[in-house]
């Protein structure tokens, strides 16, 4: 059986704001089977994971020591490379058999051809949803996990502030802390997400950046004792802000930079004598850094999945074809909670 | 027996760079005797601590949370406290005798009257000059210390920068590093410094900042491979290029800010990205946080002087007039090594 494959690529190298125009949609044909002798394994793509961090392995490759050369490089008119959860259609390979459900670096596309290596699990679906792989308990959750506890080492009753606290990392984080007993604030782009922060999710504060006219005096009022733990999302202003307000020896966890992805000029200027002065640690990290973490994480989560103390946000579009404006949307703050692009009935 | 006793005030908070102007002698009558029943102690001041960070305690004091709020301030008119090493004159504190020297916290003075809590050490003077105290045995070792092995956790073979590299605290880190067995570039403001750090203090490479166009790719053509370690006592543009340098993992040690002290638009912009996708850590620090390792500090160091293996740096003046230029010269690359003022014979 021969399929007409879809799969999304980009036009050319994508150094600010993401457009529809930056993307095309082509198609493949595809056989169904595998070659006799051959380890090949046909997946028919049923969730995708639609990250931010995306946008800096579509920008030109500098060869330099620079950040941009450690993300790999996503090549103008090559099919796009993503997390993204499948079903076996066929295989050559003895570790897979058709129906298996699999989460791996597969593409922004319905079917992917891949070896062994790109499968990361095995997947059950028998607790729960698939998708939850891709969120809660996949790279996103890791990322959460890993950079709040193994990162921040925080402790009951500290104060944390969250920021793009309604995102798929910043919401689970913020739970984490709440569960922890910390005090949370988090900050995001509208009062719908304002409201999930508070209402649905625990959040002891939480405000719209977008209202607010001097960061600094906003997180002034939400923390009049100092910050011990920021997780930083998105840099840029809100960053000097937090740093500006960090207690002694506070600690910034550096998960992302969505200011900057898409505005090389939004870089942010911390105040150094605040470092000093507080004995601030600022950390990066990457999900990766914390794999060996993650049967602890894994088990951690799905308790508090099972006992209803962790909400879980999706923001689900559907198709092939949505995968571009789901993915520009992230840098309009249009999702709420991990974004995902099903394809197929499961 | 009474004496005019000559000290140094601001005439009014400074928050830019520091000019004599702001500077005054004052004089008061003082007795060097003390009353009976009075635990008072009076000291003949010997050598006065020139430190850059005292430029913070002169800015106007903020009761915000910004890290100025962290440096005890100064006050217009009255007397400055600093780090002094002097000797006992009259002392009605029975854990101190007449001709005891001792370091503490006294004045930018000839002579200072203090209570037993300003007092920091007895010192001995009769293995290692006095002076020593203040810069290779005491807070500038301290910092160079345990903000290169506390906070970088360097190990033999990685490849360290050293910014100021020729004051007080960098030529220590740089010898340190070389002694630990890593490559040390470093970096200082005159072709003179560069000339010492390489032929008298063993560094590997050194340039003058002042000669190069393009800090980053200056650092490139030292460092290659990246940077592990950066061990940052100006900010600014310097931070910038050694974050756009660092190899994945790299530590940067927050020591000094010296860039920002007399120009708060100095603020560095480092990358963020960087910080995230190398996993960078930022960390300040304090040499006071390091007070529990005074004694592994003081026992290694005094090793390594023994045994000829670590050069002492020291830039001396003389004469407590000689204070305001002292100081004001650590803003404009005067010194060379630890900047200390001789007030009397010992």
């Amino acid at each position: 059986m021969e399929v007409t494959n879809k799969y999304i690529v980009t036009k050319q190298h994508i150094e600010d704001e993401p457009k529809e125009s930056h993307f095309e949609i082509k198609t493949e044909a595809l056989a169904l089977t595998v070659e006799p002798g051959s380890d090949d394994i046909i997946i028919k793509n049923l969730y995708i994971s639609i990250d931010p961090y995306m946008i800096n392995r579509m920008k030109g490759y500098s060869s330099s020591q620079s950040a941009i050369s450690f993300a790999t490089p996503i090549t103008p008119g090559k099919a796009i490379d993503a997390v993204v959860i499948g079903k076996v259609v066929a295989s050559g390979n003895p570790k897979f058999e058709k129906n298996d459900f699999v989460m791996g670096v597969f593409h922004w596309a319905e079917y992917s051809l891949v070896k062994e290596g790109s499968i990361i699990n095995k997947l059950d679906s028998s607790e729960f949803p698939l998708s939850y792989h891709l969120g809660v308990l996949g790279f996103s959750g890791l990322s959460a996990y890993g950079g709040f506890f193994e990162v921040c080492k925080p402790q009951s009753g500290e104060k944390v502030f969250v920021s793009a606290a309604s995102g798929s990392i910043g919401n689970l984080v913020g739970q984490y802390a709440k569960l922890l007993g910390c005090y949370v604030v988090g900050c995001a782009g509208s009062q719908k997400k304002v409201s999930l922060l508070k209402e649905k999710l625990g959040f002891d504060e939480a405000f719209n950046y977008k209202e607010e006219t001097d960061l600094n005096s906003t997180l002034k009022r939400y923390f009049p004792d100092g910050i011990d733990i920021y997780f930083d999302n998105v840099g840029g202003e809100m960053l000097e802000a937090a740093i500006g307000n960090m207690k002694a020896f506070g600690r910034v966890s550096v998960c992302g930079v969505i200011a900057q992805y898409t505005d090389v000029e939004k870089r942010a200027s911390p105040n150094m004598l605040d470092i000093v002065y507080k004995r601030i640690t600022i950390k990066g990290f990457l999900a990766n850094d914390f794999m060996n973490d993650f049967a602890k994480f894994l088990a951690k989560t799905s308790d508090y999945l099972r006992s209803g103390k962790l909400q879980v946000i999706e923001d689900i579009s559907t198709g092939v074809e949505s995968v571009p404006s789901a993915f520009i949307g992230l840098f309009k703050g249009d999702n709420v909670g991990k974004k995902i692009v099903s394809l197929a009935k499961e």
